[in-house]
């Protein structure tokens, strides 16, 4: 149901490295926000050293956008958007300084997946029950 | 003045498919959201294999990313969602368990197009004849 | 803090005009928002002809989609946004016909940078000391 998406300079991360992250960001999201991690998603882009600036000068910063249903209680997001950030500095090697991550949101009915709309926070189960059926 | 960015691996869609999709979903988002279909961009972006990761493994989903402004009667964006996704699957052939659809919004005033701020829904055709005039 | 990612062609922009628009944008958001340009960050996508598509037509706008905090008075983000529009045609040369603004936000909350949660509007200047002490 989430996705999550970095964008970094193309030399900073490895395709290990990224995998590393994938898997990380997906048992993160899972745990936090009671869903099972097959449906964590998470895209790279890997840009050129000319597509990439901060303060109007060259950087390399790594950007993590996620996207998740509105409706989680606060603490929750809290939560995962600080242990996605320290994630991202542990996995990567990039320096917190240079890391952003932003949790975006829009309501579980603007959003399909496997043909069905998304369940509000705190429906997964029925909704992954059905899902099965 | 909506946007939808579809995310795929770079082998998924080919340039015909594209524009086959880039075309559906322009006559959708007009034919609901009563927005000329000259005004709906659809963007691509194509990535390599080792950019996309679902639980973690190497994964090839196609994630449509739609905008639009924010006050649409939430029918009209249940339908919009619905639609879109089943056109996402007909015209790729991905099946609809690799489609995940998410409809963002904004104000409509923080958003400008051809030099002016975009009109509310329902305030398109007093826009467009502005546009015209 | 914020983030601008521009879509365009390939073709459409040289590596000077896009420090410069990074340049520009982090300039104006600075003096709207009260936020040091150096953390304003800009992300270029310069796509294939083939991934930009208006009315299912191969075409070539430049969408710029910001992020903001939630909460900065209105008035200002309408000023934000037409100054935005108004410096991507101007260091562009690309026409206002197919430039479109969107500016999405979430809450500060939400975000993190440097290792912190970003602050709400109006609470920067402390944020900010607390990133030098």
């Amino acid at each position: 149901m989430p996705v999550y998406t970095c964008t970094t300079a193309r030399s900073a991360l490895d395709a290990p490295t990224k995998a590393a992250l994938a898997t990380e960001l997906a048992s993160i999201h899972s745990r936090i926000n009671h869903v099972p991690s097959t449906y964590v998603n998470v895209v790279f882009h890997s840009l050129p050293e000319e597509d990439l600036y901060t303060d109007g000068r060259p950087a390399a910063p790594l950007i993590v956008n996620g996207w998740t249903r509105t409706g989680h209680p606060e603490a929750q997001t809290d939560q995962l958007v600080r242990e996605i950030a320290d994630a991202a500095t542990r996995v990567t090697g990039i320096p917190a300084e240079r890391v952003l991550v932003i949790i975006g949101n829009s309501p579980a009915r603007f959003a399909v997946e496997g043909g069905r709309v998304l369940p509000d926070p705190g429906q997964e189960e029925a909704w992954l029950r059905g899902d099965t059926g």
